[in-house]
């Protein structure tokens, strides 16, 4: 598997993601989406929507906004609790998340997570944790630091305009649980699931793609009757596990991690990761939490509102309880690019770079290739006008076919398509297959439909 | 055309738009796109990617963060001067856009649009204007407003860590312009475009979708040689008009408003708006600007970096001009609810409610009706099954036939596929089309091929 640096230089290089803000000399850990990161997302997008949703007679979408009213923040706790531990070095000034400093310090014998301040003190103390900028070991106390990102609006800046940039975007689905409920007329269970932004002022983001403070998130709210719960966690796991390994990561990637009984919430009934094996080891890509109805309660509870269910067989009224699959669209993108890379090594010695991505997600399911620019031109136009009309397709007419190829292997287009001298005398074009070179003679006219096959997810 | 009123109790009814944080009483014109109106959002997207982007072999997606360096927005002259005027009552504390005020007050005949502050309070004072809300006329002087939301990243809260939600996507495309030409190796005229979210803390947020606070938007940047301009002005101006009506909207809907030379930028060589009939008079929904090499020049001197293209046929080097081409999701929406809603008489006295929304953007392509629950459901489930891998299409065996009619009429579903037992029996479904009531009768095999005609744009 490539490595982190390596990534980011492919991933510069041919345009999928660039260094955020660049000629201004950049911003914490913010990256830019190029055409083709952005084509890469958006079709994980789609295909998560496609599965989770629209496939489903059970599951629909919605689309809130990233400022919610303030309340929401009160009703979920984030405003009281949505904070990790930081530490400032008095000598150098660089800030530290307290808790991954002292699980790195202890080489990662203590688990942190949740420790107490003072015990992190006092750890930090005793083993006189030393900076890794500076090398001393000078720290302030431990402070809480809340992730939100705080702004105004309206148009005065007091207690009462001020507004959060949502942390997730679960909330916005559980405060129109009712809502959507009726308006679609929908009976338990059923899903609620969007795609959006989601802000976390990390202390340290790093790790390209992992931690970012600004990334999107693909959320699912799976309402049930209680009782249910085991049956659908269970569910979501399973789908969402296969839902990676349709999409061509392998299994070795991916591991499951079940959160032990003592860290989960208290009104948890479970949740696991899928871990997926990043450059620096195993890591979450993708959270499925058993929730409750804790969520529901607190907001029937802050706001008033009564957001129980009646239900229509058992004439019962009861909180809905909730399973969530929750995923990161960067940590997707990350797993995506690592499973699928490879810098082939070919008989005559050269190397050859693939993306072996899955058809349905490649940024161009084609690229069009006139073999001579001045000959082939205006058919290849022709090709790439009808095509593009269905699929995302490139057109490239740059340098010598074998050059073409290469790149377009490179960046994973599954076919290259050439138009020939056969194309003009008999209708037929040759199509490449990206991952075994083979090629196959196909008529005009039926283009589409071998793409269409061989893309479908 | 329906009032705003009947098109915001709509819009609720059916899902496709509810009022933001609804059960905690709301947050000033916040609104949520529900199932429905999520999908006609995320079809309009794809209808915008598809013809300003991915149909052509020039333009390339982007997608860059909400937050940007800070400096961004000293470059582009939006923390200076991206304000509007705002006065206070008094008396009531109500809060008014200043110039807007005086429009109101001069019934039209004074366009206030960039009046000087001295002149909107000596008009205010001179012509005794009265507050809306409690009649006084006892107001402050007025003040600038800076439209841009602050926030501050990073740990600690000072200046050197604000940022800002970006009040338009655009600049995250110009002062990417140099690595997206360079990774794609893209070849003076091409365009960058991006769909996102933008933020605004306006004054008055108001008209339903028309003024909100966080909308998202479509901006398209064509660069191109300096002296192709106006072409280019020419060509955009029709291509999104053409879009428009592609998609259903009617000619006398809609209109185009050239901005008056004495009104642009100096560095401006023309704007257009295209203009829709909302239901308070023609207003924006389109805006075309040729804004010359004005941004990337301001980037240029802000940031260092040399912003310029070498042209490879002439040798020379210069700073590309752009025309930009930038649209609102939320306006469109709004545009085409507007411009598709019927309610129909029917012959016998009863009214029917339609949405003669364009195949490609109506939230379902289709809607899969089992005649009678009990005998049609597992048959009709497969049809389902198997025109979801390719179109959105939804599932309904509640009510009596008509009613369900009724239903996918009025939230604009084109096709209504009704299972009975002839399809048991010949394998045969009932295909009813929305806008003219009439009924097709076609193989299962063959019901793919039937939509994909119809649906395509």
């Amino acid at each position: 598997m490539m490595t982190l640096e390596e990534l980011v230089s492919y991933a510069k290089r041919y345009g999928f993601v660039f260094a955020g803000s660049e000629i201004y000399g950049g911003l914490a850990n913010a990256w830019d989406f190029g055409p083709l990161g952005a084509l890469l997302t958006d079709n994980i997008k789609k295909a998560w929507f496609k599965k989770f949703i629209d496939e489903s007679k059970y599951n629909v979408r919605l689309d809130t906004p990233i400022i919610l009213n303030s309340k929401v923040w009160e009703a979920s706790g984030h405003l009281q609790s949505f904070n990790d531990p930081k530490v400032d070095c008095k000598n150098c000034h660089n800030r530290e998340r307290a808790d991954k400093l002292v699980e790195k310090a202890s080489k990662g014998t203590i688990d942190a997570d949740g420790m107490k301040l003072e015990d992190i003190d006092k750890f930090i103390k005793e083993n006189n944790v030393k900076c890794p900028v500076c090398g001393k070991s000078d720290w302030t106390q431990a402070r809480t630091f809340s992730l939100m990102y705080k702004t105004n609006q309206g148009v005065v800046e007091d207690s009462s305009s001020t507004v959060y940039l949502r942390p997730e975007t679960a909330q916005g689905i559980y405060i129109d649980f009712k809502n959507v409920q009726r308006a679609m007329r929908l009976k338990l269970p059923f899903g609620i699931g969007q795609a959006g932004k989601a802000f976390r002022n990390e202390i340290t983001p790093g790790n390209f793609l992992f931690r970012v403070r600004e990334f999107e998130q693909l959320e699912l709210e799976f309402f049930l009757k209680p009782g249910d719960e085991n049956y659908w966690f269970e569910y979501y796991k399973d789908f969402s596990f296969k839902f990676l390994t349709n999409l061509g990561i392998k299994e070795e990637n991916l591991s499951l991690y079940d959160h032990p009984k003592e860290k989960l919430a208290f009104y948890s009934k479970g949740t696991t990761d899928i871990m997926f094996r990043y450059p620096w080891g195993f890591d979450e890509l993708w959270g499925i939490a058993s929730r409750t109805n804790y969520d529901l309660s607190k907001h029937m509870e802050f706001s008033g509102e009564s957001l129980e269910y009646l239900d229509p067989e058992t004439n019962e009224k009861y909180i809905p309880y909730v399973v969530e699959p929750s995923l990161g669209v960067g940590r997707l993108f990350l797993a995506l690019i690592l499973n699928s890379y490879e810098n082939e090594l070919l008989e005559n010695g050269d190397t050859r770079e693939i993306l072996h991505l899955h058809p349905y997600l490649a940024p161009y399911k084609a690229v069009v290739l006139p073999l001579i620019k001045k000959v082939h031109s205006e058919k290849a136009t022709e090709v790439f006008e009808m095509l593009s009309k269905e699929f995302n397709v490139s057109y490239d007419d740059t340098q010598a076919i074998g050059k073409r190829y290469r790149r377009s292997d490179a960046i994973g287009t599954p076919f290259a398509i050439t138009i020939d001298d056969d194309t003009l005398a008999n209708g037929t074009v040759t199509i490449r297959d990206r991952d075994t070179m083979k090629q196959d003679i196909v008529k005009v006219e039926d283009i589409k439909d071998y793409l269409r096959e061989r893309v479908n997810f």
